[in-house]
């Protein structure tokens, strides 16, 4: 079975041009898109390993720079903010990445905490579920990743590479914008490096 | 192929007590979870129509009432904030419930826009979402579910029971408890007479 079609294929648009569908032929982003593609993926490829690589923004106030490549520790999300009791645990959705301290040490990745949410930008309530995430870097994925991955039982790391400084004075969206390109390239480097390292090993060698 | 199993069911926890796995024990609720049960019901279930029956948030702005229940006549995500082009409308992600005007005749239901985000709470930035998708209730689900059954072309209704005034004076966890039994009480009510009169027409028919 294929992952589900996202409503930004060709295919899609010209099946189905009912005025109600919303054909918005971008890439799809966030947690719901994220979560249903790891199940998909999960049913149809049966892996023994995820790697979730991406772009994420970075907090220069935990040392984040520009172009730095992270691996994750932990991920949580930073914008499902409930009191009930025992559900602010279950929003925040804290997991631990699985933990490759050999592949982190042989290509000198740093490591630090992950906080994912919906939004681009950073509102002071997100700017508040990051910090007590204890998280460097914030993207829009790797929490409902690991939510779906660890359900599954399928171990997932997560390589994030910083294309903006959200705590930082430049627009997130042009930050993000004019580095995109530099940094997915950095991102692909170090991808690379990665499964050149996993292949051939096994889980406990990482 | 049955729905993902949560984390909260007892028996992972009696399978899989490894001290990395979360473990709430509290029902599922949000987008990511939606989304993933929308897509595995679909999957195993084949259903001709989708009701998505929960509580939500009314603004008495709008004039919603603690007990109102809505149908939805558009569903849309406000905490989504994403300013690059196309992105912002995917990430808003506005799509139509399927229409039932019969239905909401016959019952008597009032209809109205349905928002969702992933907090109980409403921060400033998420109440602005809220007034631009013209919603009079807000949810933590239907954006999600109609995404996934937009996608997999089933016709989908929301009907959603106000449990609290999220524009009003009263703390929204408070008033979420307080009212939540009697509000489902008559959820439950509504969804019966729903189901009863679909039962034996078709989609035309609504």
């Amino acid at each position: 079975m294929a992952p589900p079609n996202d409503d930004n294929t060709a295919a899609e648009v010209d099946e189905d041009p009912t005025p109600k569908r919303h054909i918005s032929r971008v890439d799809s982003v966030g947690t719901v898109s994220a979560s249903l593609l790891t199940y998909a993926s999960i049913q149809a490829l049966q892996p023994d390993l995820i790697i979730n690589a991406g772009t994420a923004g970075g907090l220069k106030a935990k040392s984040a720079s520009i172009g730095d490549v992270f691996l994750a520790s932990h991920v949580a999300f930073h914008d499902r903010r409930n009191p009930l009791p025992k559900r602010d645990i279950y929003c925040i959705g804290l997991r631990q990445a699985f933990s490759t301290p050999n592949l982190a040490k042989e290509l000198n990745l740093k490591v630090c905490k992950l906080s994912t949410g919906n939004s681009l930008d950073m509102s002071p309530q997100d700017a508040a579920g990051i910090n007590a995430n204890d998280a460097t870097v914030k993207d829009m994925e790797g929490a409902a990743v690991a939510y779906v991955s660890d359900l599954m039982k399928v171990p997932t790391i997560f390589l994030k590479a910083v294309t903006d400084i959200v705590d930082g004075d430049k627009p997130t969206a042009e930050e993000f914008l004019q580095n995109l390109a530099t940094v997915t390239a950095a991102l692909d480097q170090a991808a690379s490096q990665v499964i050149d390292f996993i292949n051939g090993k096994t889980l406990s060698d990482l």
